[in-house]
């Protein structure tokens, strides 16, 4: 049985720490598209790790840098996991690093997931292209806002981001990469925090 | 002549970019400590560059990074000078790249210089050690708080911290390492910014 299943619900269902993609995609299809279904299925097929991981905190992880060879700029970041074994694993520090060097590439990155976007940053943003959208109609105003506010974030939102290395990554979003880690080391996966120095900019 | 010279007046002296730790005290000892006939004479020792760097503002730098080598704590550091040309110095990123070591084995850092620890966080500090002092006559209270504000200060603020490589370092604090790189140099040497990542901590 083969069913359409919109990219937004493998999308959910890869949330759940443990699960790949593809891991995702085929138990939605099994479902029949039921994300409820699709999770029990998961947790059968990866021996119940994915309900496990869900509870428990990543308190182990590797700080990485990457500095542009200039030394103009410089990335400091933090990515979690459950156990030191993993924090020492190379495809761990690999994505960690692979990370620092995304973010030195991207000066537009401001935040880690769309969580963390504080509620008046996100209001001041959907006011202006609420203003920006004053010509069109008034019924279709807030759908154009609500988009230009989506594009937004995914400017902004490290997670939303296709990696800078496209073709390294197969134009996957880190979000992509963070889960198949996840899934590949059966650890939850946490970006936890990022900083960007660039000379003569605060 | 040889006349007592503080070492405050030294530090004092020292602040005005430009001049070494040796040069504002045979400067000082030369003019019988007189603070301003002093910076008169290094202006003319050192060919008036004390009195112009003084207004040039720093807008070139390098941004250099340290990671223990477990991956557990990791340190990204911009330090900042006039030009581009002392950027790429040689001795300019190794100072770069010590200051990162140091704070990476340095967590109580919190402020770059005195000046930026905020007023109220220094009335806190302040409140407790009279608290702390209460059982001392009243008139030896407010020396006594002062002198743990200072010996906190000497704590938390990175420019007024030994060097933790002593050894290599002669004992000198990272603010006689900036100033004498910056007599080296010729140029202002600021230490912008830094940031310390500790797996597991804020």
């Amino acid at each position: 049985m083969s069913v359409q299943i919109a990219a937004k619900d493998v999308k959910e269902l890869r949330e759940r720490p443990g699960a790949g993609m593809m891991d995702c995609k085929s138990a939605l299809q099994e479902t029949g598209g039921d994300a409820d279904k699709a999770l029990e299925l998961l947790r059968v097929q990866l021996g119940t790790k994915v309900g496990k991981l869900a509870g428990r905190e990543a308190t182990e992880g590797t700080v990485q840098a990457y500095i542009h060879s200039n030394g103009k700029v410089g990335v400091l970041v933090e990515v979690d996991c459950n156990t030191d074994f993993v924090a020492r694993n190379e495809d761990f520090v690999a994505f960690a690093r692979d990370l620092a060097l995304h973010i030195a590439a991207s000066p537009q990155t401001r935040y880690v997931s769309a969580e963390q976007v504080p509620d008046a940053d996100r209001e001041a943003e959907l006011r202006v292209y609420e203003q920006q959208a004053a010509d069109k109609p008034e019924n279709v105003r807030p759908r154009i806002a609500e988009g230009k506010l989506k594009k937004w974030l995914e400017d902004v939102v490290l997670l939303h981001q296709v990696h800078v290395n496209a073709d390294k990554h197969d134009g996957r979003t880190i979000e992509e990469l963070r889960s198949d880690l996840s899934a590949k080391t059966g650890e939850n996966v946490v970006v936890r925090r990022f900083v960007r120095f660039a000379v003569g900019q605060d």
